[in-house]
């Protein structure tokens, strides 16, 4: 038996301590957030107990820790609960700059613990088949990587402004992905972005559409689009060019029902959001980082990754605001 | 080059007289119709001639026939034809009597000439290629046949009187791509019915909608469902289960446009209608009797064939009538 | 909390069990099966003791029973826990014989108790947003409905001996859809089969596929076909048409991955078998059992739907024996 | 009755005239080509005479020329063709140099006679249908559009040396697509590109994939991906992201054949090429021509159109060889 804090009674605690018990020899013990009320309430779900960070970390019986407080805690907590040698699971992002990033990764390191970052995209059925079949050889060698990267509507201008900007926010998944899939890493990255939607988004100093090009080191392409508003839902394709064939993800709907009317054939929206559309994908994660906790085996989303999408947001920051291409250093 | 006479002028007869033209080494030279304003017509745009049809058949130089004209008149034009050893395309059906029909097939039997009906299907590029891959065995042997036939809505109730009903004038398509698909004979066949889009076409002793099951020879199944309305378009549509697969036929789109609103993601609606969806299947078809003629070769949708689907036309309008399963004689 | 007992620890038991639990109110209190090591395993995930079936029933703290073990037990279990006075959910058909499970109709009437069937795939979220939607009226008036039904594999002879025959083992769940989704009964049935899969299925007396028409009171036509070899997997749609269009269930498939190779495009075959494709529908329907427990509301899929369903299945089962349409008592 | 000269025999000539000759009103009276038995191969077919361009263009009875001959001569005979008066159809590209391109543009326009460049993209019935849709308001105001534009297979290196390079023998099409269904103009334009597939491609100064992103006027952005190499054939997509939704056009395949198998559900790859995918769209861009010539109205592809697309092919080469984004002159 395993015993386990929640940072975090949010959203997407809930989601993480909903899948959490799920697993065999997983003991939900704690639950921390700013907010006591949540945090009440999803002890008592669960029948865990309300208590703060200091406790938790200070209780030698819990073994990991599930950060899903907000971005700019994540830093601190993980600082922290290696320094307790607790495993960690952290949302996405590591932090908001990449020093911070960098350094919770060394301090990772140092500890010696169990580090897994929330880029729960790679855990999705449909998404891991793709890349099984990819690295198997299915379509040879890829060439080049679209992604298609959208939301169903832009979040208030004020988490807009604390963001971090849309590629930190939005980006960094696709980021991910691009590292993830093509099993390369960026030797260049070109951005540039609108604001289309709403003029207080460019008020607040970001944008809401952008179209990024990465070319990797061995030579392929890889373009990502994104817009923080689909009218039709939450829109997350990517497709991989490879030298015998092409291999496309595709988005996944809530039913398989299609009418045929006087006006079209017309089919099902894709799942609304994030919290629909990787449903799957939240509880696989949950359960790779589990059993990666009792088998003591490596974690297939590391904060290495983590600092390493953050670095290509960063770049990618840098391209939209300069206007020019950004090298990166190998 | 081969001197050709259409009879009918009409909708088929314009699509035939078109296509029969493109052929090389094909000379529309003649046009019948009782409408002489519409055989003027087709004429001149082909630079063709009007005549009677006494005067057609007895032009030793006219090497084949085109019969589009009404359907109760094709039997006497078979018969005329054949007497006249020209070379007969026929649209179908035969005849809406099962005897005068064989009467025809022996007559063309006798005469020795080509002679060849109008089940355009059977050239529909969708279809053929299913059929093609079929026969090679794509899905191993084939064990149920499911076919969807609907029309976009009904024609006047006049014309229904003098169709045949239901099963003579619209499921004489099916049965023959029953046949053809599944290279098998008929031992029984059940057929219901109702009327529920217009109380006329009861009152004209016809149905509008039917379910027919076909057992086969070596006890193969086949389903037929039909409307004389969909109001999403023609609907054609058939699909083979086999041993080792399935094989689906789908109907046809005008494009591949897909809108993706905050409704839906939808697609065209099929073909509106026969002169949409089997466009290609006419030119085919056309092209396929014209090489016969010219290159003596079999025709793939014989007289015989006309007279088979006919045959089981008539087993599933007594099935319906009588509410019994009809046997077939082997 | 209720207490709930649960009888059968087999695949189907299991899933109950493990749907069960996630009900909040819910206590899964007793395992009862045959297998004691079954009951056992099943027991100890979840914290239930193993018991006998006399003893669950006896226990005046149980409020309701799940009823998941093997079909020739059903009759009886359900009359015994409605003379307990126990809720029941009892696994489909309610029993081999029309005229047991009409005693089990009105014995569960005589005690007043729930009773639900587990027609689970009223509760597919595909079929059920099918409903819906044909029910708020989007395609109009439904004309005609085609079924497709069709297993991956056989199962052994063995069990198809004691099955009850194609019609009642797997059909009755297409009689149970033909009644819902049409909310109409049948007036006439035919049926038709063959036995092409493989010769032991028909020297059991059964056959492995399957034509039925139906005609319901209002006229409609239902067409079902069904196999119990579909190569590509569970193959589980049905199609509406109506008077204003058309609504198509189609397949669940495991992800949205498509492969565009030099010889094709290509996505995921259906789910597998029941256990994958109705795995939601399981979820859900034991969650609608247990509101309807707990709120004292009826259940969606009744005794008098499990009575129903089985008549059909049984006059299909005489029509394909005696190759006649059999009418329907009104 | 018109009277045109086709110059340039070789397949796209062939089409061309064959499309030609369907039109009422037209004559195709001349065929030129260097490839003597190539022009007499198609006069024969269609009743012309072969003759010379000096000849053609001093025949006062020609009122339209179509210039299908080799790239390298379509600026002289687009000049010539002016000064004698006649209407031009040409295929693209103009020119390879954009100087030579704005010369025939001048000349054209000082001539004032009707002169149509062979962008057969925007006659092709799904991207015609999306534009008409998208001008229609069906998506709102568009905001993004993502073209993937591929090829089967690279040409012969011979002729890729002499092709001007990828940005303007195979993108040209796309930047017209850009500024055909944004309505709008480039401020900036960003490409990059990888030589994959075959190094011979890179020692002839080319390479064989390329990504390139385009800032329109209004801040729209475009991404365009390309390939010398698509493994499953043609590959010719488009999506347009607007403020209410998306249009997608997809490719189209030879049939709508679907087969399930124990692996998978496929159906056909799309159509292998330009000659097929295009075909409607070549026969409706000649129809569009003769009609502008017959009655005097506007092309919908002008010189203009020619020029504008190869300014962008420029840049594009530019930007890729130097590496940084080109902004254009407004």
């Amino acid at each position: 038996m395993i015993n386990v804090a929640v940072f975090g009674a949010g959203r997407i605690g809930k989601i993480h301590a909903g899948n959490l018990v799920l697993q065999p020899g997983a003991n939900l013990k704690y639950v921390s957030d700013v907010n006591v009320q949540a945090a009440q309430e999803l002890a008592t779900q669960h029948g865990a107990q309300v208590t703060d960070i200091d406790s938790a970390l200070a209780d030698p019986s819990i073994g990991a820790v599930l950060i899903a407080s907000s971005t700019d805690t994540h830093a601190e907590l993980i600082l922290r609960a290696a320094a307790a040698g607790k495993a960690i699971f952290c949302e996405k992002p590591v932090d908001l700059t990449l020093e911070r990033a960098k350094a919770c990764a060394s301090a990772v390191a140092a500890a010696g613990v169990t580090c897994m970052i929330g880029f729960q995209r790679r855990f999705d059925p449909t998404f891991d088949a793709l890349k099984t079949r990819l690295a198997a050889g299915e379509i040879g060698d890829p060439e080049m990587l679209i992604v298609t990267s959208r939301d169903p509507g832009a979040p208030p201008v004020s988490y807009i402004k604390s963001s971090g900007g849309i590629f930190k926010d939005m980006l960094i998944h696709d980021f991910d992905i691009f590292r993830w899939i093509l099993d390369d890493e960026a030797v260049s990255i070109s951005a540039t972005g609108s604001c289309l939607t709403d003029p207080a988004i460019a008020d607040a100093g970001d944008i809401d559409c952008a179209a990024v090009t990465i070319r990797s080191r061995r030579g392929r392409l890889c373009q990502i689009n994104t817009s923080r508003r689909a009218a039709y839902g939450y829109d997350q394709r990517f497709e991989v060019l490879g030298s015998k064939g092409m291999l496309q993800a595709g988005n996944h709907k809530p039913t398989e029902v299609v009418v045929s009317s006087g006006l079209s054939v017309s089919g099902d929206k894709p799942e609304h959001f994030f919290l629909e559309r990787y449903r799957a994908a939240y509880a696989r994660e949950i359960a790779h980082f589990f059993d990666a906790v009792v088998n003591k085996v490596a974690v297939r989303t590391t904060i290495q990754d983590g600092v390493k999408a953050l670095e290509l947001a960063e770049a990618a920051t840098l391209s939209w605001r300069e206007n020019r291409t950004i090298e990166l250093a190998k």
